[in-house]
């Protein structure tokens, strides 16, 4: 135990434990409270680092956000993997958007337009084009883009890595849940605890629970796809993450609900809308069914900064389904904010205050 | 441990359980050799007894057996909750059989009429009699019918149910895997381990993978329904059986494999038959996913009888997908065998030499 730590980060999940590498690396003196690091949101995750297929209507300054933090990402995990002396699977194959039915690709065919708008990096491709990029994928499918920098990072194998970096920089894991802020003494108090941050500290953040599948490609070889896929197959979003271990990770449901239970409709939504769009993944095993608990907040967008009336409280929460591609940003911010003393513009538009500032009408 | 028992039974499933527990209430001494009680085909299946419904074409004998087992049924779960002081699930409200489409319709029209002809007891019904009976059921289905006498029961309270009175009737459960008959010093040895009868004693028996699924009522309540229901859907053949405790089973596929990873296409297939046959079930958490392997034997008939050529040993394996609805009638059977050493003319079609004497003809 630290006596008296220069920062507490509540929270060893992604966000939590970046900026716990970082204030530790700069010279701070860091602790991470946390009952179950890993155990959150994170253990659910894809792992899609997806700026461009995430970019959608309304959420331009979102879209600034993760675009930046997705261009820290290639740096970020080779620093990280250095660090910690552990891969965190950053793969950059891209991610494939695909259309299943005539309707799936007009709804597609009208985001990617408002994302080329905007100057990312989408490029419609023909059923034969998407088919010589991945086989694997069905006939049948009307239409497609690459979004060629839309990467992804393995979240089971990023927040070990992260604790590995945090510890070997000095940080301590304190094990235990924090139920108040003023139970942790420190220079700062960084409220990294996803959800948590409803009870903790008054922000508007509320679960959004997510059903996930993990299968896994017969036979011990890798899957059958080397891009993630993401798509609309009649109606049904879904997304396709594919791992070297032979893992695809299928998801996900967005819920307003705070249980984790698997429901059996979801599971055959997802396990339909899988199979319609690669059809071999009814031969993968199905290893693993499961639903968390995403932070969202009102606006869609992270909470990130000092908490109004609340000195030496800063919030780095309420990321929902981007906490992963959102980790490097987040930890450069926000460990600029503490150590600098800096407030990047970046930040602006994130503020803890923008809910305005009666408790109730965050709720 | 017993010094060299009267009876030595290979395989504590129910089949072996229910054999231990009637020999050792006749007086002999028995022991029961499993590594793993109760973790074989009975963990994974249904307990339906359906000796109606599962009277399929060319498999008469098979189903005078079934129906001689079915109408024990009753006096045996009395007589072993009593013994055991546990309840074994055992429910009566019998099982409709439902087609969601024309075709499917068509085809279970052809098996009723055969089950008819055999004058088993089938009551066809039209939509809205099946629909009086069990809400839940979809409004679209084209038709079924009433098979008031197949029943269920719980394997997985069945089995520890057997185990506690064979014990009181003073068999000993030995753990520990048999690999040779001749491991094994006892009066009577009684080959009843399912797919390892094959290895044990060269007898014909295979296994037949069966995906199977579990659902839970939400909320903590019962099912929705209270007959179990079996059904075609869009070609699919499924079943599912609702328990008191909110528990549904679904299944079962049957695939000629011996592997046991659940598949994520048999999943999707067998969810798809459900919720089409019964909607709410979209609504009920997905609890379990698991496959089990039958011994299935040449003609799908159990082998129940003396080994030719191995003076001593009895065969009670090959039940396939009915080792649950035949435990009272094969425990009666080979118990009369061995302490009375009568064999009751049922067993004459399931005799071991009716494969022939060739062991290389049999596999």
């Amino acid at each position: 135990m630290l006596s008296r730590p220069d920062v507490a980060v509540i929270g060893a999940g992604p966000v939590g434990l970046a900026i716990a590498w970082r204030c530790a690396a700069r010279g701070l003196r860091v602790a991470v409270h946390d009952p179950a690091p890993g155990s959150g949101a994170s253990h659910v995750a894809a792992g899609m680092l997806a700026p461009v297929a995430e970019a959608y209507f309304g959420e331009r300054e979102l879209t600034g956000l993760l675009t930046a933090s997705a261009a820290r990402w290639p740096a970020f995990a080779a620093e990280l993997t250095e660090a910690a002396g552990a891969d965190v699977g950053h793969r950059t194959e891209g991610t494939l958007v695909v259309g299943l039915t005539g309707d799936d690709l007009a709804e597609a065919r009208r985001l990617w337009a408002y994302q080329q708008r905007l100057g990312l990096p989408v490029t419609p491709l023909r059923p034969s084009q998407l088919r010589d990029r991945e086989p694997a994928l069905a006939p049948r499918l009307r239409g497609g883009a690459l979004a060629a920098t839309d990467h992804q990072v393995d979240p089971r194998r990023l927040v070990p890595a992260l604790r590995t970096a945090a510890e070997r920089a000095g940080a301590v894991v304190v094990p235990g849940l924090v139920t108040r802020l003023s139970d942790v003494d420190a220079g700062t108090v960084v409220v990294a605890a996803g959800c948590g941050a409803a009870a903790l500290a008054g922000l508007p953040v509320r679960p959004v629970k997510g059903q996930v599948l993990r299968l896994r490609a017969p036979g011990g070889g890798g899957p059958g796809f080397r891009h993630v896929i993401r798509g609309y197959a009649d109606g049904e979003r879904v997304y396709l993450v594919p791992r070297d271990s032979g893992e695809v990770v299928v998801g996900a449901t967005e819920e307003e609900r705070s249980d984790t239970t698997v429901v059996a409709g979801a599971v055959l939504r997802l396990l339909r809308a899988a199979v319609d769009l690669v059809p071999e993944l009814a031969e993968y095993d199905l290893v693993e069914t499961l639903a968390g608990l995403r932070p969202g907040t009102p606006d869609n967008a992270p909470i990130l900064g000092p908490l109004p009336g609340r000195p030496g409280v800063i919030a780095a929460t309420g990321h929902h389904r981007h906490g992963i591609v959102l980790t490097p940003v987040t930890a450069d911010l926000v460990a600029g904010l503490i150590v600098d003393g800096v407030a990047d513009p970046l930040l602006a538009p994130f503020r803890p205050d923008r809910f305005g500032t009666e408790e109730n009408t965050w709720n």
